[in-house]
């Protein structure tokens, strides 16, 4: 186990979003921090960089030390195959059920653990937080002196229950568990111990800052869109479970309406994911020579900054998941004032406020209506893209996150 | 600079060849190898693994050992800078015209051979061969006791003399100069001192090594290529050069007589080369959802085992390129006996005998033509095939490759 010392929100400050959630707020929290002052409070999760979860930390933990927590970050360290074993758990427990745990599995898992444990002393801290599968049996190996709360990071709807069984006695032990929704929570936990905290955005990122008119436009000439012509986006990674066929065709049937439409396809490429690339390979074949449909990925230059000018460049954006976890490229939309026609599944469900942030949808034809409409009354879509915005503030950005942090800290 | 002790092809025999190339042939070798005996001949290069000359070396240093030759590989180290410099070097004497020689890359480019050369003293050694540009200046910084010879490898047809004019004034004071090709010497060195030496390809590696037809179909399967229909390949990066639309454009006109053919596009493709992912997604959407055409690569686990499956498997190969340096592809294709149907350009004139081992062709008509005949006439494509083996173990194996070093040491 190593601790983190090199944050990449080095610096920030709850001063600097003052400006985004007004003084009021910005008060509430510090208040709030007010009786955790010099309480230490420790982070564990199972890496440093790339993943939702290292990001958030990135800039979280930095801004609990400016409200005055001694906040510490510590990442567990094992070998190739112990990382390989918490990959099938984190895909089991996302729904693979074909996946099987074998005694051996749990006994890597197990002792890489163990000597993690032996390298810091986790009881020094008042409060302690485990974060996913990877370090949850680490509670096994130390005295409980304080309290130690579990976070889990993953879409636990539809779990391999062979895995889950064997997680739970870990995560039974803990004195709170945080999952993101509702619909994640496990009905074999003791319900009184759950904390519902969904993830949040931090508004001052690469990803979601404020950018210049010329910035996205020098953008989006850059990838060779018109920014006279209407722009409709969808941006999620190249898998069957985000629904890009469906986008696709969503698309097509606008443009017979409106023939000038553009869509944007979005999206990460990972270099070590077979699938991936079967399915990236199959988008493009169904896209065939439409140039009207860009295909934008990091593979030739799209990484945040990009990916913000093009949210902020559109007129509608689409998130035609099949399932999704949450969906932070919805939160990432929506606190650009765009109005989101989404799929009524998972964190969608629970961001987009139906007619009025957006437009919750249960197939194709109900996405190609909505999206025709939002492009035909403008005013409409800019009066959902303010609401969208201000639902955004009030409850998935990162000082609200910091504030539920606090408020569980303060319930013990 | 280091040496390389680890040799891919650790362990390989002269010997090994012996059913392949005859004993008459491989008497020859060792007859020309007896007056080296116990002579040292170093290999400097900047790479130990991955591209052309590594591979080559991986096989050749243990054969030339294996024929009583004190055979040494050593390779230069440098900084980022260094080899970013040398990239240039790569791609301006390949042709990029754009590209500029400044006064600090020069720099840089003889300080870290200055230093290499203070690593290993090579005037211990009875012959010096210096491969390729990075590790030219090297000549300058030793007392010259030795024959030294610089092999170069790049398609030197149409290079940016601002480079070449640098470059040459060390070229020039090697004892040779060794070419793929006649077109790639340049008029302005002594051409006395040339050598014409094309490269080879190993018969016995995993891309050329014999497979059994149950391996071939296994891999046809796991790919969901049909075995019973007719299969018409080519193997190359997707890039500009490689003519990839043209195979395309062949392959719609051959099916319209012949509906059940199946195209198989075979290669590389690099991480980190956004111009190598943009014609990768203009081939996709060119393709579109014709499913006889399979797009096999290293992303989906294509490798070297495999490509030669899918050469063996088909029934014509094809090679477009608008341009291509030697086309070890193609040498590969006539070494498992398949006629091919490849553009007049580079070294595919050199290894193809029109109308004797396969068709050299002008454009897609030509080859539409040629592929069609083929396709209908498998005796003559049989008969082809044959004789475009042959050429192969005539000129381009790697122990004719042995055999020129051997007369090129010998020439001294």
């Amino acid at each position: 186990m190593y601790e983190v010392t090199k944050f990449g929100g080095e610096g920030k400050r709850l001063e600097d979003y003052r400006e985004i959630i007004g003084d009021e707020a910005l008060e509430a929290i510090k208040a709030k921090a007010e009786n955790l002052k010099d309480k230490s409070f420790v982070h564990v999760n199972s890496t440093s960089f790339g993943g939702g979860v290292a990001e958030i930390l990135h800039n979280l933990v930095p801004l609990m030390r400016d409200v005055g927590i001694d906040a510490r970050w510590f990442v567990i360290e094992g070998t190739n195959e112990f990382f390989n074993v918490t990959k099938s758990f984190h895909n089991a427990l996302q729904g693979n059920k074909e996946l099987r745990l074998t005694e051996e599995m749990k006994k890597l898992y197990l002792e890489i653990n163990k000597k993690n444990a032996e390298d810091i002393d986790l009881t020094q801290f008042d409060y302690v937080l485990i974060h996913d599968p990877q370090p949850a049996p680490l509670i096994e190996f130390y005295e409980k002196r304080q309290p130690w709360i579990w976070r889990c990071h993953i879409d636990l709807s539809d779990p391999n229950l062979e895995f889950w069984k064997f997680l739970r006695q870990f995560v039974e032990k803990y004195d709170r568990y945080i999952f993101h929704m509702e619909e994640y929570v496990q009905e074999d936990l003791n319900q009184e111990k759950v904390v519902i905290m969904p993830p949040s955005i931090d508004p001052l990122s690469e990803k979601n800052m404020e950018l210049s008119e010329s910035e996205i436009l020098k953008t989006l000439e850059r990838f060779d869109v018109d920014p006279e012509r209407p722009i409709i986006t969808q941006v999620a990674r190249f898998d069957p479970w985000k629904g890009v066929f469906d986008v696709i065709d969503v698309y097509r049937k606008v443009k017979e309406k409106i023939p000038e439409v553009q869509l944007l396809l979005v999206g990460v490429m990972a270099h070590d994911d077979p699938e991936g690339w079967i399915y990236f390979e199959k988008t493009l074949r169904k896209i065939g020579e439409d140039y009207d449909i860009k295909v934008l990925t990091n593979l030739t230059g799209v990484h945040a900054r990009e990916v913000n000018a093009f949210q902020r460049a559109s007129d509608v954006i689409l998130q035609m998941s099949i399932r999704e976890g949450f969906g932070l490229t919805v939160t990432e939309a929506m606190w650009k004032e765009k109005p989101v026609v989404g799929r009524a599944v998972g964190g969608i469900k629970l961001q987009i406020v139906d007619g009025k942030t957006g437009f919750l949808v249960k197939d194709v034809n109900d996405a190609i209506e909505k999206t025709l409409y939002l492009l035909e009354h403008k005013d409409v879509a800019q009066e959902m893209g303010k609401n969208a915005k201000e639902r955004i503030k009030e409850n998935f950005i990162i000082t609200k996150h910091l504030e539920r942090y606090l408020d569980l800290l303060n319930s013990f």
